[in-house]
């Protein structure tokens, strides 16, 4: 198996992706918000990699059916429904709605990844079971940490050596750099997912603007079943109709 | 004290420079090939982003006094003088020329950076003494990584993680995602810089294409003592008449 890592989408190259299995992590907290939103039972998630084209799509689906959702610098975008901490996505408010999602590195990172054969969408708080269509996939995998703002962010890296290393588990791997690497940092911090999130650059802003709650949601292993994958440019849960 | 690293150009935002003193890294192998070619007495190196800048600099100074150095892929350019192996830059090759200096990863990381207060390149072979002239200065630092191709390079970053544990070795540091990350991979790696650059894949390309004496000359530590500093767009021997 050939598993590559990459720690930005920037660091990604569109033929690299032809015919592999993308798997996309931004654990602080498009991820995170994803499976959530998936789990409590909206109909589908539709990422789009700016503000505009998100209230484009909006204005032709309609308020009735859709809602407008996403984040700059952590916050909610004015005028939008939702911004992007999970606790906002309870199932009172998104049952069966399309969420046109808008986050600044998780939504760019599954659009950069979105011409390959297949995408999931994966975290901590869904680990297993992403982890286990993944293992059921013939396909080399590529895994695109989301960061932050194009740089490097030490979450998406841990959570990405945590795939890595029950890959490594379970037989050789060829592995890049960037996946090495991610394996190693897993190793350091594989006990305090939490403590590595609070001290990590993107935590601590989220904590300065009032969202350390979510700090501990989405440090949580497997708390969640789901698996998002993208279908006709829509994330769904996978196995049901569409895969 | 400040220290930033990332781990690719890319990553860099100008704005976060201002007034910054920056370290270039590319063990692999633009560091130590320029570490080398200013202890072996060349004049000055000027490094270029692209090799059409290199070869109109390259007719305007004139054969006599410059070279024409760079690589693609790893390779010489052809019609170039020297390619980006340290062992090519001997001293009866290069004693008193200018060398134009135009490799894929290094002199566009150094380009980069050169906006700012001050910019030293370094490697494994001129730690010590670029560590100490980074001490010395009153600075925030940013360390940046060259990468392959703007991906991530295992060595580069584990060659940053040394900084970054003297730094912490000599008190507290404010440290990024990246600096943290790379000082956990310099941890991993530490008594094994040779091993390491074999196995990342960035050395075994250098291995294939026939330049494995190259990786034991980039991971001796200490071999120089030569500090490579920009000044006026040129690099030069810190502390000769220009510093």
């Amino acid at each position: 198996m050939t598993v590559d890592l990459y720690f930005t989408s920037n660091e990604v190259r569109e033929e690299e992706l032809d015919k592999k299995t993308v798997l996309v992590i931004d654990v602080l907290r498009a991820s995170t918000t994803i499976a959530y939103a998936l789990h409590n039972g909206c109909k589908d998630i539709i990422p789009l990699s700016s503000i505009d084209k998100a209230i484009e799509l909006f204005r032709k689906i309609g308020r009735e059916s859709a809602l407008l959702c996403g984040e700059r610098e952590g916050k909610k975008i004015e005028g939008f429904d939702l911004g992007n901490s999970p606790f906002e996505y309870a199932e009172e408010k998104i049952k069966d709605k399309t969420l046109i999602f808008a986050t600044t590195n998780g939504s760019r990172a599954i659009v950069k990844g979105s011409s390959t054969l297949s995408l999931i969408v994966g975290g901590f708080v869904n680990f297993q079971s992403t982890f286990e269509y993944l293992s059921s996939s013939l396909n080399e995998l590529v895994i695109i940490c989301s960061g932050k703002l194009d740089q490097f962010a030490m979450e998406d890296a841990v959570c990405g050596g945590l795939y890595i290393n029950e890959f490594l588990k379970k037989g050789d791997c060829h592995l890049n750099d960037g996946a090495f690497a991610a394996q190693k940092l897993y190793e350091v911090y594989q006990d305090d997912f939490l403590g590595m999130l609070r001290n990590s650059s993107h935590g601590k802003y989220l904590i300065e603007l009032g969202f350390e709650r979510d700090l501990y949601l989405c440090s949580e292993l497997n708390s969640l079943e789901v698996v998002p994958i993208l279908s006709q440019g829509r994330l769904v849960r996978y196995g049901e109709n569409n895969s």
